[in-house]
């Protein structure tokens, strides 16, 4: 079985991550059994430089992690944050062991699945990055992105309440209706394409089929650690 | 500040002490800011052996594990289970950085709060240790321990549902009923010595002052950080 490294970026993400993948391996490895694992993280605060010279830094600091997660004895890593991937490739070309990109193990699923219309919801670097459109380039599914007002809507509730594991409400009333609104126009399927997102999104608050990326990514991770 | 290591036993304790130090460091560092902080965990079932070469087993695993997270830069190092403290001597000689003493630390709350008569939890192997007696030793406080009928009660809960995020409604009540009982025997306070009891134990649940020790472990570690 070989060890996980975790890229953490934000706690609440690694942690729902770390969590999902040692109750998950028990179905696969037996009772109380998983795959050995690392975390590292940065102050979150560190990954907020939203400057211009945001995509060198989030470079640097995934490099870095990933470096202390390899020192560690780490085999291959994920990063339980979407947003991030957006430096995925040359990340890659830094870094010495293998890292599973997130929207790529989504994008399988959908396949499998054969979504055909499916909602993107993420923070804003996620809506306006190429992290999802290259992972689905190669698929007939269509990706739908929220409008404008909504992307602000949806980004603010992530990085204002549930990055620090903050579940209101309204929070839930706003992302039921914005769902619904989708559902109704023939999306069949949404990606909630943030770590935290599950958070907030369950299957019983819309009738959307759900691609958890975090799940998704837990479970290629348990897939990985075991080939 | 420094960078904090947790040596994690279960991933829901560790998940917990993690998450609880990232939203508590707010508080001080302020916004999306905390310490750079490393986890590392083997497989829970290693930690498992509880054969008679466990305390033997247990010392191995951390030292490895304190020695993985030093080699990601922790300059500090906590332990969020409470039972692996069984071996805290025999670790710190063979590791290079300052491992933080869990039942120390709840001591020097109980001795600040002038706490007279504290009920302890945990598991069966913190109820036949000295982890806890040992740091209270200095103390003019008595430590009561629960029946053992009790232990075996709340060893069970703990081992069986509460390492793999399972909270049950029979659990709390069965907790309830304990806690009330010695309330009523003149016991002033009560030591959650095991990292997953929060999940079950909480002001709610009882008229008991509460020693968590997930969070005063966390407190301190944020304190040692700073320092």
């Amino acid at each position: 079985m070989k060890h996980i490294g975790i890229a953490a970026v934000t706690a609440e993400g690694a942690a729902i991550t770390y969590k999902y993948i040692c109750s998950a391996s028990e179905q696969v490895f037996g009772k109380h059994t998983h795959p050995e694992i690392s975390i590292h993280g940065f102050s979150f605060s560190e990954h907020m430089n939203f400057g211009p010279e945001r995509l060198k830094k989030w470079q640097d600091l995934l490099v870095r992690s990933i470096n202390k997660l390899e020192a560690t004895g780490a085999q291959l890593v994920i990063c339980p944050s979407n947003t991030p991937h957006e430096v995925y490739e040359q990340v890659c070309k830094k870094i010495n062991i293998p890292w599973l990109n997130i929207a790529d193990e989504v994008a399988k699923v959908a396949e499998q699945k054969q979504y055909k219309k499916i909602l993107l919801l993420g923070t804003q670097f996620t809506f306006n990055s190429a992290v999802y459109p290259n992972a689905f380039e190669h698929l007939a599914a269509e990706i739908v992105i929220p409008t404008d007002e909504e992307q602000v809507l949806v980004h603010s509730l992530i990085v204002d309440e549930l990055v620090s594991g903050v579940v209101s409400e309204s929070a839930k009333q706003a992302m039921q209706g914005l769902l619904s609104k989708y559902a109704q126009q023939g999306v069949d399927s949404v990606i909630l394409g943030c770590t935290e997102l599950p958070l907030i999104i369950d299957e019983a608050l819309t009738q959307l089929a759900i691609l958890d990326s975090t799940k998704i990514l837990g479970d290629a991770a348990i897939k990985a650690a075991t080939n």
